[in-house]
């Protein structure tokens, strides 16, 4: 098995393919850039999901549904967000096949729509349409709705999970009284957002403002989780945007403030998608495969019976039963694996999947009550007594989740640098790789000149900045912003 | 709030929308004949999909993602099935827009697509499209999986929930080496949705077989669940087809047996929509809104205080607090309602919106260390001391969720009618209105004429039919079959 995957260090694009289609996470669909996501990763996703789910119910979101068709009018309405995705929407004008005696089935012609309907690229302007149904008061604020979806826009280039042309999210959209409450709710949710990908994905990210050019289309602000992969490439893993009145004035949405004036409503959107499954396999795999963190693994323990005769497998079954049911009620996850193929195809098989922990049991470990414990993260194995097992497997769980995290910290410390050059600056980019923390003018003309000749984009402008005496690293000038280029997915 | 819903007696069609648009449950989208599903709508569906998700989970089945887009021709592949869906494709046919000067933003010509896109009306197509690629050996099977998601299909008279353009449902596909296997399939999962139906929404169905004219474009057979609304209309509730061969042999899709033999694959394929929800609303709902079964009600409990000043509040809290902590530890659902509303604007909104319960608390009850506990499925009220408050109304939410599918059993018995003449017949049909079950002598034409003529069809082939010695209520001749005829949604 994983002798198929290409290697990682000598070929990354082909190994993160390999990694995704032969551990059953995604397939591709029969329409270009579509993809399939098999039960493997969409267990993971599940996961993912329900976690975020829970956060965001926690602080007060409730989840609706919005249609999947936008009136093509409503897209134009905001002048910066046609313009950011009219080049890549699915247009239905139809709605009838029919039989053609020569052409078979053939579109109706006589079913063409007169006003034809995108699908949804994201749903900021059907949710305003309803928002000034639903809103009059300050009393109908804050709304604080979020839907689970499928958004479709049309790429060119598209890479399983990282870039699709239809892909699974969720959107959060709200309405408030006033810019600050909209700018608390936007970080609110960057800050869950964090959480999610630090203490459940493992995947240590960089918050902060994206700049001007690299900002949603509609927003005043867009806030970023950013996080680097093992090629030591950017991934935005998140997005949070305080959209100010810029839709409310859009769709006309006014509310009666409590001094009974008419004011436009103060917007949020935000959003993760299926693209952290993405992360999450280029955060942690290595040669041999996946690592998943054990908070989002499918099976966080594998059983693998060692066995021959069918006797040998009751045996192990009466000695494992209690193990497993002790295991599943302490809430871990475990996946026994009795088909027939060999113990070394399997270990082989789990350890390419990811499986945090594999239980492996034979009839020698029966014998001395034992059964020996394989961790993925460091590849250790410890043989440990029977009744030490789930609390041992508890801790370990704890413990790979917290490494996986700590490895990825390390290889993002180790390949951050910060440059007095902009000569150091190209060579990190175009050599050595990763994320060159640096000063900026502020310049938009800076920002696109260094793109064009290094491919490097401003990632973030993190929170933690510190601007102060920095110059930046193009012009010379005094910095802005203290700002992380990289190149990036 | 309950004085702007219509009369159910007197317009049912009016009360239904009144119930779904003004208890929040769902609004109208912008594009023709789609839906918002509104959070109290959307909770109530979540419910309903976890309830569900749980038992396939349980029975072996996994979740998976595949693709909204399916190419034309693949759905042309298998005859029957373009026939049923043909009339009703949302078809993509270009990618971008662009800004025209004259006519604004306009659908840009040079995106045409080569082969037009549809928007899934059911994934059949491209799931068995993908099962080629992933089923080799009898060892690739069975393959037991299901997915949440949307589908499109093209209708000209739409109602919220019950027929929308857009809705979400499950679909199910499952591939099996055996005619029987996959017949035993079909019938577990029908098992399953007479449970989802009964022991959770409180929705007493028949369950059985399908006349060949209403089967699914593409089964062998179809099997379904029938229940009664309030107005003695059917809603056919959920769906399990057994596909045979059809769709393996559409896409090639054969599979190596234990025995050394290519063979086509045997399919099924079954399914549950948001038509739901319209089914709850429309089986227990009376003339002040809607009545919730316990089991999927969004909130089982509303806390309704009732206080002039702050310390009143606060003394109210102060009393409820340890109650709804109580309540929550045992997973009951509760909702507290401190809107500045009078307790009476709210008892009716609840009552309306169909919470089971309503807990009402003033500072007299505090006095005697009592509450109010109301019901909504039959209005009784109990004034009932503290500290029995949460084990009360764990047994009366058992107590309701009994006795909303008892009386909505009881309505359908009443309203179903065996008849020896075809004027009974019509005139059950055209004025008393229900089910009718009586003998049918099997043939396609004998049904079609009923239907032309009374507008009633074969609901379901029930099960439990005992044709013997029936007669054909049109024909005269033998019965084949004992069949529940009705008017249906």
């Amino acid at each position: 098995m994983s002798k198929n995957i290409s290697s990682q260090s000598k070929d990354y694009a082909t190994w993160y393919t390999d990694v995704v289609v032969k551990t059953g996470l995604a397939d591709y669909g029969p329409v270009k850039g579509t993809m399939v996501i098999k039960p493997y990763g969409f267990a993971l996703w599940e996961l993912i999901k329900d976690s975020f789910d829970k956060m965001i119910k926690d602080t007060g979101h409730e989840n609706a549904y919005f249609p999947l068709f936008i009136p093509k009018s409503f897209l134009a309405k905001e002048a910066d967000h046609i313009e950011g995705f009219a080049k890549e929407c699915a247009v239905v004008t139809h709605t009838r096949l029919k039989s053609d005696s020569e052409k078979g089935i053939v579109v109706d012609p006589d079913s063409r729509l007169e006003e034809e309907v995108i699908v949804r690229p994201t749903s900021e302007t059907v949710i305003w349409s309803m928002y000034k149904k639903w809103i009059q008061s300050y009393r109908d604020l804050p709304l604080l709705i979020n839907q689970w979806a499928n958004v479709v826009r049309w790429e060119m280039r598209t890479r399983l999970f990282l870039r699709t042309t239809e892909f699974l999210w969720q959107e959060g959209h709200t309405a408030h009284e006033t810019y600050e409450e909209a700018q608390n709710e936007t970080l609110l949710i960057l800050e869950l957002y964090r959480k999610l990908a630090e203490d459940f994905l493992a995947m240590p990210v960089h918050t902060g403002l994206k700049s001007e050019s690299e900002k949603f289309a509609g927003a005043e602000f867009t806030y970023c989780i950013e996080a680097m992969m093992r090629d030591k490439r950017a991934l935005q893993a998140g997005t949070s945007h305080n959209l100010g009145q810029n839709f409310a004035k859009a769709f006309d949405v006014k509310f009666q403030t409590k001094d009974n004036v008419e004011e436009y409503v103060y917007a949020t959107s935000w959003g993760v998608s299926t693209r952290l499954v993405g992360g999450v396999i280029m955060t942690h795999g290595d040669e041999k495969g996946l690592r998943l963190p054990p908070r989002i693994a499918p099976f966080q323990v594998v059983v693998i019976p060692i066995y021959k005769t069918e006797e040998d497998m009751n045996t192990i079954k009466d000695f494992m039963n209690p193990i497993i049911k002790e295991l599943q009620n302490k809430n871990v996850r475990v996946h026994e694996d009795w088909r027939k193929e060999s113990p070394g195809f399997k270990f082989n098989e789990w350890e390419m999947k990811g499986a945090p922990i594999r239980l492996e049991i034979g009839l020698r470990d029966i014998q001395k009550n034992c059964a020996t414990i394989a961790r993925r993260d460091n590849g250790e194995k410890i043989t440990i007594n029977k009744i030490k097992i789930a609390d041992e497997v508890i801790l370990m769980l704890d413990d790979i989740q917290k490494n996986l995290f700590k490895q990825a910290l390390k290889f993002r410390e180790d390949s951050t640098f910060e440059v007095d050059s902009y000569d150091d600056f190209k060579k990190i980019i175009k050599e050595t790789g990763g994320f060159v923390r640096c000063g900026w003018d502020g310049n938009k003309e800076t920002e696109q000149a260094i793109k064009d000749e290094t491919k490097a984009t401003i990632r973030v402008i993190p929170f933690d900045e510190n601007p102060k005496d920095l110059l930046c690293i193009y012009s010379g000038k005094p910095a802005k912003h203290e700002v992380i280029f990289a190149k990036a997915y």
